[in-house]
């Protein structure tokens, strides 16, 4: 079955198609980076496959997000631009946007969690967002965000249940398949599902053989346990290192996560620390948290990869330098 | 004047040339990586230049000794290999060396001192080089060398006064050239000068209008008085954040930056520390503090290079993640 024979399916939900992808990567192209593909060789023999970072840690802005938030911004008309965007965010998603506005010089009003580490606050004030504070549950951001949009009548651009997000992110794995050959799986951490989705839209559509593998936080397993029980659960604020993955799926990405995704694997903090620690030490990149739970899990499931090459995205790079996890450890 | 007629000019020396870059390229590239440039809009807003970052701190083994430490083992005879090689260095060349030397399958022989980071020492026995401790000053590690030597009789590979080294790390240029059109001028650190002299040697081959820039801290300023008083300045193990940078210039190395180098540039350690930690939160890269020197000297001396496209050499990241220097500041 196919992405577009699914989207007639799925009642209610006005699903992207592979075509949305194409038009968004024309759109955003002047605005984000190709980013490079690395490989290591101790990471190949430490996990027995041939492993393929897509280095969105180098991405404009910071993050993949970039993707899907300028493919929002550049779709606007000029009409509705005036009144600019809005979003709440854990970090990533709120510096795309005020990144992807700037390039447009449109306002971006941002709610992001106090407890948000101070580099991004500084990140998205210094491309021009406004921010406003919330608490760090999914509940408070949602009230303060409600009350922003009526003040300003911003488009709402959420991180990402929204068709242009998900359509934006899947020309990351676009990228993937004209940089690698061979590709047998590809495997991206699973927060809110942008990345996912938009991974599942693309290669459904391009290379339907390839494995998708989504990986969590054991901490903030609400994919996990949604995946495994055919049924959406929506965790409230759960507490992981991993700060960009504790916000729950919603319809549009659970909807591709349900049908595309080969499986979800879990890691424990610790496990996630070892393997960021691990990045910087042999493969010189700074990486957020949320981008190590994908060799963590791959380092614990060598069974399921041995021998497979395999493209892990490595979706930002914007930590707090101050506050490195195995320094307070 | 070119560098063949230089050669002649020097008595005593037998310098190397740029066919024996050529040459060593050939050599060592199937041991090597060909680094990618990286660019990054912020670093051309702060620096009013054009900046290509040429990241040697991907580099096989973390670093760019790995070209001249890798020409130097496969040029070795096989008779002359069997004994194996042996070095004294602050860290990345006995790493280079003893990555090259597992290449081929010979013994590594690595005097350093004790106070050496951990992590380096951890890599070079991963790469199965042997170690023996000395102080922390340039007399004590070359007594000890002698000792190692005479008992193992192997062949001494000098971290940098070598012209088997200094046609090796002339690669580097050489792929930068390929990589870069229209360089007005190149960077890189200098402690021994290894680096900067490989650079000469190409670039006053093969693009002698491209100026030459040498960055030093300002703690370890032998290159610098050397370079402004006309005579080689030898200093015995000064103290700076910069660990790759506390060698002193040797015969060798002076001929190349005395006779090509266009200026040497100073930075703080403040300044240092500042560049490094920029370089990791807006590029998302790991560098060692030794490499943030040329940004440092770059962003204090805004007038040299403003409006130039610029090569920026990153030599290496091989850091101690636990010793960061912005968490003990």
């Amino acid at each position: 079955m196919t992405v577009d024979e699914k989207a007639k399916d799925a009642a209610g939900l006005d699903l992207p198609t592979y075509d949305d992808v194409a038009r968004a990567h024309e759109r955003i192209k002047p605005y984000i980076h190709e980013t490079p593909v690395q490989t290591c060789t101790t990471m190949d023999q430490l996990s027995g496959a041939e492993l393929f970072f897509k280095c969105e840690n180098f991405q404009k802005a910071g993050a993949f997000k970039v993707r899907g938030a300028s493919n929002a911004v550049f779709g606007l008309s000029d009409k509705q631009a005036e009144k600019g965007v809005a979003t709440h965010s854990s970090g990533n998603h709120a510096l795309s946007l005020s990144y992807a506005g700037g390039r447009r010089g449109i306002p971006v009003h941002v709610v992001m969690p106090h407890s948000a580490p101070q580099a991004k606050k500084d990140a998205v004030r210094g491309y021009g967002g406004e921010i406003t504070e919330c608490e760090p549950s999914t509940s408070s951001r949602e009230a303060v965000f409600a009350t922003v949009q009526e003040r300003t009548g911003a488009d709402f651009v959420h991180p990402y249940n929204d068709p242009r997000i998900i359509a934006g992110q899947g020309t990351c794995a676009k990228e993937m398949l004209s940089q690698i050959d061979g590709l047998d799986a590809v495997i991206a951490p699973i927060g809110g599902g942008g990345m996912v989705s938009g991974t599942c839209l693309t290669l459904a559509a391009l290379a339907p053989h390839i494995e998708i593998y989504a990986a969590e936080p054991e901490a903030a397993d609400d994919a996990y346990r949604s995946f495994k029980s055919g049924t959406l659960i929506q965790d409230d604020a759960p507490q992981t290192i991993a700060d960009g993955l504790k916000v729950p799926m919603k319809e549009y990405t659970w909807h591709f996560v349900r049908n595309y995704v080969t499986d979800i694997l879990t890691a424990s903090e610790q496990e996630i620390v070892d393997a960021m620690r691990l990045t910087w030490q042999r493969m010189k990149i700074v990486m957020e948290p949320s981008c190590a739970v994908p060799l963590a899990t791959i380092l614990k499931n060598k069974d399921v990869f041995a021998g497979k090459r395999v493209g892990v995205i490595v979706t930002g790079g914007n930590v707090d330098l101050d506050k490195l996890p195995w320094m307070t450890a």
